[in-house]
């Protein structure tokens, strides 16, 4: 380890906390927080990683600023490989403003942005995946972010990366080997060489996928309500609206043809759509390869399908259910307050697709509908795939043109020499994923994006 | 220590932040916490107070939720004197909840408000006075407030508590004695006494005093613009106003003869008076007396007296000048941009009196003003006295309570049974401040108050 200037920056949330933490790391850290605390020989005498307690001192006046707890962390072992000493202090904004104004004044510079994280990784304590993944996990909104994120700082990405790398040597020893006994010609090997590369390439491609759906749902989710004529979707529709008390109202119809809102059912963001709109397109079989109503129930999410009990199932409804049954689907079978003498209800039992029977007049009903949402939106985040490695999308670009390269080396198979350069391109995508490449620049506008203390 | 429930609180304040803390107290801490821990042996084996890696597990799938580090503290060693486990986590709200969440699933409670202090307090880790005292630390917005805090929670408060408890047990002895023996009429020692419990009632005052004094100044610094007509006052006010961006725009004119606006000027709300309201009477010898605006002089923290460099002193201006000089004050020589025969300089010049020379046309003197107004302020913060132990309007109200019965004491110094009364209800306002006498709907509704985690 270099010598390095020490950097001190608060590590939590700012705000009135019982707690709050103020971070220092450098080669200078220990004799300059000494210089801070009640009783230095204390602290210089402590065991590495035990928590004392100490007084926190102003420099000017000798009075006590705070009564804090201390760790110290020796380098190498420390999260920036560093020394490191973090101080737990109450958690009261003034007193974390303080302290930092204190730990300057006996000379330790505020930490910039991501500074920890930078110096860790300079120091060869985490690559620049692990960093992102920190990033990531700091980030995280929700459930499903902040499970995709910890995936990738355990390092998932590491026996992923390193396994690709390893075939693709394999394979580029095998090419180089052809181009010098290029007089052998040996078609057998030749398949099972380009077999290889094609499985690479398939596997790249998955993961890509991955990565563009979870895009998709961070997006937002889509919920579209569909079904035949005066069921009660536009009814179910504004229900939901106006039950939700924390509406955005923007994007009124994303297209000409269909109502479209945002509401934010349990701090999702939902996009509801009403297929209403579609001028009941969808109950015609003969409309229902109308292209963009197709798509759009391709698309969303989660379809609430609205059927009315007192109507006859017909044979149109029965085609558009068998078409539609395999995906996130929930049956809402409506007006259950009029009295019928349908055989809807028998159809769907007999489907055995999970259906509720509501009137929609009725608030309660609709409470429950949407706690139906919420359950199904759960377990669709529940159930949504964590890449095994792409997480940022300086990451995902890295690998679309890893797997450019290799498409450009499956293309020229037969010249291997070009195959060749197409392989070691690809290889280049794995360093340059974990930051082995050195491209200060590139690492820089990483950690920038970083929050103080990180 | 009782067997107790076992609860958790986020102790940091939630935000997005490199690191976050959760703190766990109760009987069952180690046991549920080492459940929800990838390497529970090695939690069980662990010292006391040294701080250790650990996965922190999704109790339903045994997937990572977190790497976190984990302090044990055994009981009576820590905290609230219960066993107790801080988790220092990455500081994602989302992963903070999540935690949390997978502790309430292992059968630990959320903690209440000041949960953990008032188990500090019941399991007599702290008094009262200290548990507010980390409660006044947490919400202390400035430099001062955090330092009163900070010198309450040092404890000062108990050496003048129990100081004062046993003068007044000396007092009460010496009564006792002087009932039981009624009959020797020792009028020297009877003397001795009553100078004896004067003086604890002129400390008590001047603590309540000083108390009222913070208080006026938590309440906001006044600054007075005052001095002789056409010298620029109201130009002054305006371009402070419209100087600084972050204004608050209430209470036009708190009283109909001034003109006042509420100005934040670093971080500090101050009222800003323009005695040009008081229809330039303050340039009058003869009206210096007007109650009103003398009052507001008085009351001011900082008198910024301007005066215009192109008029000649006078008299009245003299000994206005004379009135308030010692009090704090900046003085405006305005006009400056004007060529003047003046001889206003040398009279400043001579008072021995800070004074700047400004055109106020011109936005750099307006900053120039603004900075010296901000040092006049923090000096003024500086010097402000510490209340020996007063910082709750709690506190204060018991003692305003112990005051009466001393002084009730002192009214009926030749009535010895009175005094006795009197004198132990003073002593029991001392055991009332540090919360030793049971008092269950007094505490809870201090602990009330607290932030969760605390």
């Amino acid at each position: 380890m270099q010598n390095s200037s020490t950097v001190a920056a608060i590590s939590t949330s700012l705000g009135k906390a019982a707690l709050g933490i103020i971070r220092i790391t450098g080669s200078d850290t220990f004799r300059l927080v000494s210089k801070c605390l009640g009783n230095s020989k204390k602290f210089n005498d402590a065991e590495n990683r035990k928590i004392i307690l100490q007084t926190f001192i102003e420099n000017a006046t000798g009075q006590i600023i705070d009564e804090v707890t201390v760790i110290k962390y020796s380098n190498p072992y420390s999260f920036t490989g560093e020394d490191m000493v973090e101080i737990i202090c109450h958690g009261g904004i003034s007193i974390l403003k303080k302290i930092m104004k204190e730990l300057k004044e006996v000379g330790i510079r505020g930490a910039e942005k991501g500074e920890f994280s930078k110096r860790a990784f300079l120091n060869g304590k985490m690559d620049l995946m692990k960093a992102e993944a920190i990033h990531a996990l700091i980030e995280s909104n929700n459930h499903i972010q902040s499970k995709i994120a910890i995936n990738s700082y355990s390092g998932g990405y590491l026996k992923v990366l390193n396994e690709t790398n390893q075939k693709l040597i394999d394979i580029l020893a095998e090419v180089e080997a052809e181009i010098e006994f290029n007089e052998e010609d040996d078609i057998k090997e030749n398949n099972f060489n380009i077999n290889k590369i094609i499985n690479i390439k398939n596997e790249i491609e998955k993961e890509l996928s991955i990565r563009k759906k979870i895009k998709e749902v961070e997006k937002g989710i889509k919920v579209i309500i569909a079904g035949p004529a005066n069921a009660g979707k536009s009814t179910l529709f504004n229900n939901i609206i106006g039950y939700e008390r924390s509406i955005i109202f923007d994007e009124p119809g994303t297209t000409r043809d269909f109502i479209s809102e945002k509401v934010t059912i349990q701090e999702k963001e939902i996009t509801l759509i009403d297929s209403a709109g579609i001028r009941e397109t969808l109950n015609k079989i003969e409309n229902i390869g109308i292209e963009k109503s197709k798509r759009e129930i391709d698309e969303a999410h989660l379809i609430l399908w609205v059927s009315a009990l007192n109507e006859k199932i017909n044979r149109d409804e029965k085609e558009i259910v068998e078409k539609i049954k395999n995906k996130n689907l929930l049956v809402i079978l409506s007006k259950s307050d009029i009295k019928t003498d349908g055989d809807k209800e028998e159809y769907y039992h007999n489907t055995g697709l999970e259906y509720i029977k509501v009137c929609l007049k009725d608030s309660e009903n609709i409470k429950n509908i949407i706690d139906k949402i919420e359950e199904k939106i759960n377990s669709l985040n529940n159930n949504i795939e964590i890449p095994s490695f792409i997480i940022s999308s300086r990451q995902e670009e890295i690998v679309e043109e890893m797997q450019e390269e290799i498409e450009s080396a499956i293309n020229n198979w037969d010249r291997k020499e070009i195959v060749a350069y197409y392989l070691n391109n690809a290889m280049k995508g794995i360093e340059e994923l974990l930051g082995r490449r050195d491209n200060e620049l590139v690492y820089n506008k990483i950690f920038e994006k970083f929050c103080i203390g990180k």
